[in-house]
């Protein structure tokens, strides 16, 4: 559970501005908030029940968005390579690993 | 015209699987294969407007995205970074410099 937290928190990240107002709002409360389904629904006036599809809802396009743009797992390859970068000027590495490590990085695009 | 057919090769690029199929092959056609309006309408046995309204439309769409998740300018971003990397590399820079670029690099994200 904690490893989904933590993957729909980095996924309404890179896509929340393709998400509608209302869409935001729950999100925002129960991924970030850390709000129950109940008060999310108390706070709105509307059923729990209609708070959970529209969050699910939400879910399933996050992860449409992803499927399509896969923002979150280049990232994360960004995120890696230049870690590996860090790393090897740090240790004085020579110029053509490093290199290499930069073409890496330029390839992800 | 150059410049902006240029864009628009570069967002379709970024965000083409966001389109609908018939999106996605009249705007390969304009854009990328330079098919006119009317010889597009032909191929798809629909009027010049018809075409020339949805491509409006497509080129809208684009822009939008790239309003909402400026993928486009955050690759032009990166690769001029990148670029940088490169040649302070090449150029035998201190640690502390290319370092320094690496840092704006990830700062990107």
């Amino acid at each position: 559970m904690l490893e989904k937290t933590l993957r729909m928190n980095y996924l309404y990240d890179f896509y929340q501005s393709l998400l509608t107002t209302k869409q935001r709002q729950y999100m925002q409360l129960y991924y970030l908030d850390d709000w129950s389904l109940g008060e999310i629904a108390e706070e709105f006036e509307v059923s729990r029940q209609a708070v959970y599809d529209n969050i699910k809802r939400t879910e399933n396009m996050l992860e449409e968005y992803e499927e399509k743009l896969s923002l979150f797992s280049k990232f994360e390859e960004r995120a890696n390579l230049i870690k590996n970068l860090k790393t090897a000027i740090e240790k004085d590495a020579t110029a053509e690993l490093i290199l290499e490590i930069v073409d890496s990085l330029e390839r992800l695009d």
